[in-house]
């Protein structure tokens, strides 16, 4: 598998060597458990810093799956709903863990794999206009992901506009950020990390996909809307006895270089760049996007009998099919992507004939895993 | 409100008088509890007769939520979902309760209130046949409603086709009968109690909205399929210190005249009547139906302008919107319904101005309680 | 088995004539569901008068552990925990229901079925003081019942400490009032429910054993603890359609006789006068009791020989062994025991020859179901 | 902190240098996510070789609680209860984990850490011989912990006369093996890894304490007794998308050395020699231990006017008060323990007066996090 060009995730390498590096270095410390560590108080710290949040609970979790089911449990009653998109990772691809907690995952229709303002404010008005809501699972919070599942990103005023309804209809707002470094990189990007922390109730900074060997910090800037999180975490099994194993990494992501940059800055530059060098190969040699991805996501139309090819020198998902002739393919680009994996790809598209589509009907929803 | 005609539900009155003597007549006697006693005994029963099915599982339970969350949480296993219509009782009406016991509810696009099987068939090959199937919530079962919350039935087909999926990939079938009085009583049913119990794993045969002061009666007519139903029942906090209560008003219901019908049979045949008179004087009038129900609730087309005229003499429930100058009007017969009551819903009718219409858009998508 | 002596429990019999009557008189009106209609929100104000509250939060739930499990899971967020002692009803009888919502129940010992104010207090300050508390499940109420499943009362005084002690620890506290028309009408009891509602945070008027055909009455003083609680109860299966039908009973419950009595006053005389004189008797014989009982629950401690006899003219309960010869039986007298079915035990007691122990070995701790 | 000498628990280290070692060497490289990679597949393999499963299944998760609550949660039905001896993992330390899931835990008193074979015995024939046992919580499940939260061990009579019992009443025996390199390691141990899977339904071979990084190993040797597993872990939040970050760490604590000894051997006897030594000096000073330990931790009862001096020089845990006077103190040494620390420790107790206690009184028991 070595010798394919790995587009299959952003999670198939390890970690940044750096990030790595700060494990080996502190390996044979003897440290205090559960967070309670020094390695742990100063990567708090140094995250706090990053958002301009001097107060927020920062918490450091596994995985992305685990800090949703956790991070919405903590925020929800027991008798919420959280309302996401149709396409948002909680309602499709975490095996049910939010509702396996007792909270039912109202989807509406998103657009580009972000949620509408619109869309939402017609169902919150109908909803709690509607006399026996009641009856209906009462929705609690908003789940929305940043970048989203396909790549694209929320502008500031469509998340501040998303917020603002969650005020108005006293919900809370809770942003997944598991390729957050990727939008944080990206040159359309206008949602620092400092503003999102006063754009949402809650949110993760994303490791496993953005140069850690694994972990994702969760951020809550107001330390009064959960209570007990320590015990919480505990109880969704999501607390490690070496808390700082994750701490330790998110230090290295959070440690600034001589230029004042973030590791975690760079990790997404090195992303961004190439998907955007990969999508410009595309597009001019003809080639449909689904859409154009902002972010380390790319989404390519391809006519079904190109796919072989593909599959045979790239590591890509086969995404959804887009009509009866070409399928979705996505790539991903990560923190590890290199510059002779990026002529790689551009060298398999230079080899196909027949990119190019002229028609394009409806595009059909579809299963995908 | 006694002076308008009740036609807002079924479950508006108390019990049918037969009914309610079970009790009155057995009050001040002393029996074991939690359904121990001879009553409950007889009348589990009398039930498994009514339905062929001698070993069956029989147990009475107080609503129908809580006998959709017991049973199907004690048909699934804790990580599996249920699979129902976007219109399913389950997916809209109960305030999340499903999802409360940890299992997703997977809603697929009815039609006219009913699962269509070559839907449910489509789902499950995609489903199963993607390869990361498991990182989606894994389906134990399929939920349908008969009659459905639209007032339609199955047909025997239909029924066995959705059974038969339901085999093909190791799900088990549970038909929710809050209803089901109505649908046994309908012209058009071709699924008899007896027939329904070989068409499905578990069902209910309603009480509440079937001349019961309530109580819904389980039925699973394979005992090896749930062990310890008693533990499950209890857990919920649907076991009745008096089971009996529930027991004897089943009795009844189960109880055959001198022509060799169940009281349960006739409560149906009442409502199933006049849902027929009332259905033909509004299409002898030009009136539009959203479909014609077989069964005892039937929806109405109205023009808006109209609305309050028919709400201050009926007692009627604004089901949906149909376009923007039309509603979809619920009202539901039932056990009780008078002929006197049906004359004065004919009267209405014909005092009404304007009932035809002639086009008839799309019909919007709603959000109702 | 009509002829035997009903001591079995206090929910043999169906309801108290008057509230039987409340449902017959008004079987056939029409009215809303779901606790809308007239006669729920008349019966919720009853309530609030004999409580003295005249803002609570008043809902009719159909059993005690449905009741518990709601208002405690409405009470708690997700992950606290809720303290009883281990005989508590929560903790022993209800199959698990409170931790199949997930709520841990964390117990301690009880003396004569209370808990003992100095235990909880040494609890609470050994847990909250321990550095790493969080890693135990945290608590966020106490449960308590009034009276007992022993019979027992707490005195104002040891309930109010209690109450110090929840409010101290940032605890909520709620009282399991099953029998509590049984401690109100005890000569013995300084709470009244008036005096009750300011010594908790919740609590519910028992019906299923005091009168009622079914039902509880759940009373919440300060209605900004429980937001959206009709969802909540909807979410547990608790809410009937027909709501009225447990409210009419608590109405006749609340309805004041000539002599400004509530039914609910009487129905708790009858029991407690019955269960005084029998225990009176069994004493009187040289009988030991294992603790005189001033409510309407009795246990005699009886020599193991004389069991066949009892059960053969008595229904009552084998409780749990005393000693290697003894064990305590226990009776249970209610609103509707007879002056006969008094005099019948009397007799059956004076029948019995070697009534009396000399000495009492430390009881073992046993199940009983 | 450095300075003082670790013995405070053995997750106070990082990875053993072998396992770090494999991690940074496959750091660059591409695999699948989620357990599909080769290295997972072949650690998977091993370890079945380890245990002489063939057919096991075996899945990496993360840490201790997440594995107990995931497995208990795969193994039990939704209603099923756990029984557990009062000091427990699952009964004490998890933050209610496993009652957040549903399921009660229900406790028995213990011995030395250890389930009474005795003790559960008469529970169960008690249990299941009580007519209304439905009304507790159903067991379904034995959940023990070897070597146990005293450091004690089963030995592999004691551990079949629970299984016999477990298979005699339809329950499931699941073994917490947190600790298992340190039973495996000691010389009074019986129970070989082959052995004890044929001992249990499920274990885990623990890693974050025993060398790993972090990681446990889930051992079920009958396939056919859990579906859909991987669906469960990914629903529990506790699947990795780089699944073979835990792998690779078990690959190399599952290689032999060139005496045909596992690396996961080596780092159990390392805690164990050091452990030994250290109850030998401890009691050839006079000192009393609350029992001997055969594997690495150790309870010492320490005069309370000693414990400032111990706590200066080593990092240990004060466990729960012994009596007035002495308290219960831990020691816990790992597989990174060395020679100085363990002479360390030997002249820390050269250096203490007053180490020997003539009267025991009876222990109290605890609270300790």
């Amino acid at each position: 598998m070595g010798k394919k060009l790995a587009f299959g995730s952003d999670y198939m390498l390890g970690a940044h060597p750096e990030v790595l590096d700060a494990l080996v270095r502190t390996n044979m410390e003897a440290t205090d458990g559960y967070g309670y560590d020094e390695y742990s108080i100063a990567a708090r710290e140094k995250v706090r810093e990053a958002c301009g949040t001097p107060d927020a609970i920062v918490e450091f979790l596994v995985g992305g799956t685990q800090t949703n089911a956790t991070v919405i449990d903590a925020l929800l009653r027991k008798y919420q709903a959280a309302i996401a998109i149709e396409s948002g990772h909680i309602a499709t691809h975490e095996s049910g863990a939010i509702e396996a907690l007792g909270h039912k995952v109202v989807t509406l229709p998103g657009q580009e794999g972000k949620m509408v303002p619109e869309v939402l404010e017609e169902y919150l008005s109908v909803y709690f206009g509607a006399e026996g809501y009641q009856h209906m699972a009462v929705p609690g919070m908003v789940y929305i992901t940043h970048p989203t599942e396909y790549g694209t990103m929320y502008t500031k005023e469509e998340m501040a506009k998303i917020y603002d309804l969650c005020k108005q209809y006293d919900l809370l707002l809770y942003v997944d950020g598991a390729r957050l470094a990727y939008a944080l990189a990206s040159p359309d990007n206008d949602i620092s990390l400092k503003k999102l922390a006063t754009l949402c109730d809650a949110f993760y900074i994303g490791g496993t996909k953005c140069g850690a060997l694994f972990g994702e910090a969760v951020v809550i800037p107001d330390p009064s809307l959960v209570k007990h999180f320590f015990a919480i975490i505990k109880q969704h099994g999501a607390l490690m006895a070496k808390g700082r194993i994750i701490a330790l990494q998110y230090d290295a992501l959070f440690t600034k270089d001589e230029n004042g940059k973030y590791l975690y800055d760079k990790v997404g530059e090195t992303a961004v760049n190439a998907a955007e060098k990969i999508q410009d190969a595309w597009e001019a040699k003809g080639g449909k996007l689904q859409f154009r991805s902002p972010t380390n996501q790319m989404f390519f139309v391809v006519p079904n009998e190109l796919i072989p090819t593909l599959e045979e020198k790239i590591i890509c998902s086969v995404w959804e099919p887009y009509d009866e002739t070409h399928t979705v393919i996505r790539l991903v680009a990560g923190w590890g992507t290199t510059e002779e994996d990026v002529q790689g790809v551009l060298d398999v598209f230079a080899s196909l004939e027949g990119i190019g589509i002229k028609t394009y009907p409806q595009q059909k929803l579809a299963i995908h895993a």
